[in-house]
């Protein structure tokens, strides 16, 4: 059995302990939070405060950082990495090189492998640009995101004066997914792939034109789009949008000799994003497992992982049924 | 640069001299063919006699196997793997684990690396049906193919008494499709699944019932599905159907906790099959002389290639652009 702890139980955590019980090679061994123990309620694992973790030193065969990208994981994986095998979801994209080098010294120091930024972006969307590209060296990559909740773009608006709570979906334009489908390789704005739209709870007697205008101009997150808001009751905000589904699609078309077009499609349809991404951490997990146990150490992404690692299967199952 | 031999020069030998002219850090150094090679055409390649192979043992870095899966490579497998690092499209999925073993006794042998069954079904069909299971344990794999022309029922339908040529396209069925991506874990027997579509020219005064039952009721070919065929001409042949279309599906659907729906689904759409599997077969070109370099040897699949090898970027420049 591969023993496996979780550092931070949210949405991720919760959905790694779902997934540990998909996968019959894996054993949850402890939980670990910054809160009082006593006020983590899981599905059945024993809580430990943070501060007991380094008592299973030795005990655990991978350690899976639930933690955010913005605060949490910058401190907590240099921290681990050097005492456990890890896995995380990094998914700042731009200061991926950055955190990788860090991760990478700690866990080469403690000889384990931290297998950083898994999931599905980054993650397996990720593997499938790098496959696709490398098939059809003469073409053009496309990631399109959603129908789906985003987390930063909901906090964003949540920010704003005189709003209570705040759902943002971001919505993949159908002429921009069918374009790239098309096979001609057109050029794309962020404007023309994605639309974004928020279902916001303002204050009673909130000025709601004002908070129309401010989200629709807010630099970075929302400025470049087009945005449509809605506003909505607190009653219908938990009714119609407490799910969280995601998805998307990574198209890539390409041409052969002679002008043939080529198009790879590669799509999720996710009912819970937190849930698949928890089930990415755990089969990436068992890679990290088998890896230290080859001997390797360091930082890794989905890149380095042949993909055999990531199977309960034996070889000879996979040559004979998968191949 | 690596250096590149190609073995056979049919549709897959021509698409790998191809893809070669489009990955930079390749060079193609020789053609070699059973026929007179005088009388094979290349794009600028030189041709030699299949015996003169031998004398190039050391200066080819990668030999591509580009023979048919039922005579040739079984025999050409086993007597290069020694000699060189070799890729080839081994597509008899049930005897892939005896080939395997067959071809990694030779490699090891000469402390060669050789990487079987490569291209799209068998090869990146089958990465997809490993990833997605390994991500979603509850859940089934639906692999659908076509659009596509059939080169093995092509000739089997021009092995029937009164046929003078024969294309075959296998078409999956939308209802299939769309039953596989419901999420609902549909069970689909193999006439749900496909259609078979035939255009057969038929010999002057030949009996074309007789020739549409025969091709009907033909076991494992056709038995088992629901087919069309069409009595077309010679000149109908020629204009409609001398192009190699391809493409397909996988679709997994599974579940997570609280019986959230989880669907993935690969789809490729081809104009030309041979010429995207010589790509993919150069990409694995890429990954086999790295791992030779590396010092590894023996036979492998698809699923042991670390994604990363198959890309001429850096490490860095991946995970600053695509991770």
């Amino acid at each position: 059995m591969i023993r496996i702890g979780i550092l931070g139980y949210g949405n991720i955590g919760k959905g790694v302990e779902y997934a540990i019980m998909q996968n019959k090679d894996m054993a949850l061994e402890a939980v670990f939070t910054r809160r009082s123990p006593e006020s983590v309620q899981t599905l059945g694992a024993k809580v430990y405060h943070v501060d007991e973790i380094k008592n299973f030193a030795g005990k655990l065969d991978v350690l899976m950082l639930c933690g955010g990208s913005a605060t949490d994981l910058p401190e907590q994986a240099p921290q681990y990495a050097a005492m456990f095998n890890t896995i995380d979801s990094f998914d700042t994209h731009a200061k991926i090189p950055e955190y990788f080098k860090v991760v990478d010294a700690a866990a080469k120091a403690g000889g384990k492998v931290s297998i950083i930024s898994v999931g599905w972006d980054p993650g397996l969307f990720s593997l499938q640009r790098l496959y696709a590209e490398a098939v059809l060296p003469e073409g053009e990559n496309y990631t399109f995101w959603g129908k789906g909740v985003s987390q930063g773009h909901s906090d964003a608006v949540r920010r704003v004066e005189g709003v209570l709570d705040a759902r943002q979906y971001t919505i993949p334009k159908e002429d921009a997914v069918a374009a790239a489908r098309s096979g001609k390789n057109p050029q794309l704005t962020t404007r023309d792939k994605h639309l974004r739209e928020c279902f916001v709870v303002a204050e009673e007697g909130a000025d709601l034109a004002k908070i129309e205008k401010t989200i629709k101009e807010m630099p970075n997150y929302f400025a470049d789009y087009d945005t449509i808001v809605h506003f909505i009751t607190a009653e219908e905000m938990k009714k119609e949008h407490s799910e969280m589904p995601h998805g998307g699609f990574v198209i890539r078309s390409g041409k052969t000799a002679g002008d043939k077009q080529q198009v790879i499609e590669y799509s999720l349809k996710l009912e819970s994003n937190p849930q698949f991404t928890a089930n990415v951490l755990a089969a990436y997990a068992r890679a990290a497992y088998r890896l230290a146990e080859k001997g390797e150490s360091g930082a890794m992404s989905v890149f380095d992982i042949p993909p055999m690692m990531l199977s309960p299967k034996t070889k000879e199952e996979l040559l004979s049924t998968m191949l």
